[in-house]
């Protein structure tokens, strides 16, 4: 073996050594695709060029603009930025999915609308329901019962309920271009919270193991509890149909404020109920990242904006966006992959 | 130098290294006080040891009261359990002591009820206002704010008021053996949150600086906060005078469930308010500490329980502790030092 000529007169096998060392630190071995990527399933381009810098430079000890680790939060609408909301919500599922158990406790619903109209199982026919009815519908499934029923109602349904067009869990229609958001944000020291028009109980059930999300860092629609005993004196909290924070819109910022308590730096949504709350992360001092996820994919996923019913994504967001420097995601161009399963 | 005789051949250096290693790790250096304890503040006793020995089991991975990282939380209401709360609460004190401001702004309230009574400065008048009296003063200062404006109003009196009695800021009233509580448990991966009935925005202004509890930890009586914009476009939050969570009794347990969504395994109390978060903590599964704080010490802080108004602990509270397993903390006897200032 030849020795290389550095100029420098060192053994053959340090040179190997350090070498060695130095390719794998830049990640020249496998050229292409650096090996520690923390966005893999995004497309290069100035979408996720946006999101590596901020977090480079917001976690930077004695930058510009450093954010000191307490103050380190990144929010996360659900439904249709972190997994798909198309063609309804996932907790609207459960609620119509819910009621022909419900009937078989209850079977003077059977006769009643609207449960009648949902036990028929005419998806026409739901999906024409008045704001008014299916909200009774929402009531009777998500209230009544105590929180720790309702979340053993909840868990295997989530194991087993399948999306209509993908037939697959709707844990597994999560963007795995967010979850990688998520935990690139985590890694740097960041706390990642849901704000979501959800239900608060109905989101922790899963939020853990499906996005690494713990039940404390779940904002959402939340209704009142009461605190009460059961019959062997055992204290329980009962769901109530008393409406505390819609999240949702201006709900939002009023939520983070009330579960959270400081401005986030970061925020990423979807549709035009995510407006205030990325109004009001940007309103805060120092650097800010504001991001919303446009779907318009139709082949991969749903492309929708204006007209949708769920996820509405009106022009004036899109001119807000553009005029206040809000970074908006294009779905079918900034990402490789979507699913896990793809 | 002599050979120190052990038996086995080594050489002197050696020998004192080794047994200063020794002498170091079990702390014989300084006998009396071992240099790791983390509760310096309390007495030795059978109730710093329970304290200890819950910390040690449920962190001793493999053991059988283990408790997961991620469900360790510790529960501390703070008016009485972490500070002082006599003659009166902290935060109704700045509610008194900022009407005078108040009444430069508007002056109509100098000449009415209960305004007039709080300016007059007459501590007895003002002790014997009604209660739906005291709680106009509360709305008026309050509520009516931005969330930011509120808090630039709290910071200041903050630094400058001084309780009645020890002339000393209300911060430097904090309890030295609670700190030390809560800072073990920190250390312990156990993430410690406020259920305080005082005012959540109230709390977290200092929250992090003097028990080093972060604003999003701080679960309190909490008003609903309203989303606008002021005239410059700027989005903000103002406090409105409604209330949404009354984190008192029964609103300690629906709270925590609102704001953490977990179970507490340890929750520290002191009064009649404290008792349903204690009951709700102890119908977990799995270890479980629950733990009162009793003013017994009327020379070095105050003795109260029964009779008292303010952090009320009736002999009923006494019994159920005693029934339960509940941990009464002795203030004249557990603890060695109550205020860092002794």
């Amino acid at each position: 073996m030849k020795s290389v000529k550095l100029g420098f007169n060192v053994s053959s096998p340090f040179i190997v050594a350090f070498l060695f060392a130095l390719i794998s630190t830049f990640g020249l071995l496998t050229p292409g695709v650096a090996q520690t990527d923390p966005l893999p399933s995004w497309n290069e381009g100035p979408t996720k060029a946006a999101i590596l810098e901020f977090v480079k430079a917001t976690t930077e000890e004695g930058g510009l603009k450093f954010v000191p680790p307490e103050a380190r939060i990144a929010t996360f609408d659900q439904d249709g930025t972190t997994w798909v909301e198309q063609p309804m919500y996932t907790q609207v599922m459960y609620c119509l999915e819910r009621v022909p158990e419900l009937a078989e406790k209850k079977p003077e619903l059977k006769t009643i609308e609207p449960f009648k109209t949902v036990l028929s199982g005419d998806r026409e026919a739901m999906a024409k329901l008045p704001k008014k009815e299916l909200e009774e519908v929402l009531a009777a499934t998500l209230t009544g019962m105590t929180v720790d029923e309702f979340t053993a109602e909840v868990r295997p349904w989530m194991e087993k309920a399948k999306h209509p067009r993908f037939k697959r869990l709707y844990r597994e229609l999560t963007y795995l271009p967010m979850l990688e958001v998520m935990r690139l944000f985590r890694d740097n020291g960041y706390k990642t919270y849901f704000v979501t028009g959800g239900g608060q109980d109905f989101v922790r059930v899963y939020s853990e193991v499906t996005y690494g999300i713990p039940p404390e860092h779940v904002v959402g629609t939340a209704g009142a509890v009461q605190f009460s005993y059961d019959q062997t004196g055992k204290p329980i909290l009962t769901k109530e149909p008393k409406l505390l924070l819609n999240d949702d819109k201006a709900g939002k910022p009023e939520g983070i404020h009330l579960v959270i308590g400081r401005r986030p730096v970061a925020a990423f949504g979807n549709s035009i109920g995510d407006k205030q709350m990325l109004e009001y992360t940007q309103a805060g001092d120092g650097p800010r990242l504001m991001m919303l996820v446009h779907h318009d994919d139709a082949e991969r996923e749903y492309a929708y904006g204006p007209d949708s019913k769920v996820g509405t994504f009106p022009d004036a967001l899109m001119e807000e966006a553009k005029g206040k420097g809000w970074i908006v995601i294009s779905m079918k161009n900034d990402w490789k992959r979507i699913f896990a399963f793809d």
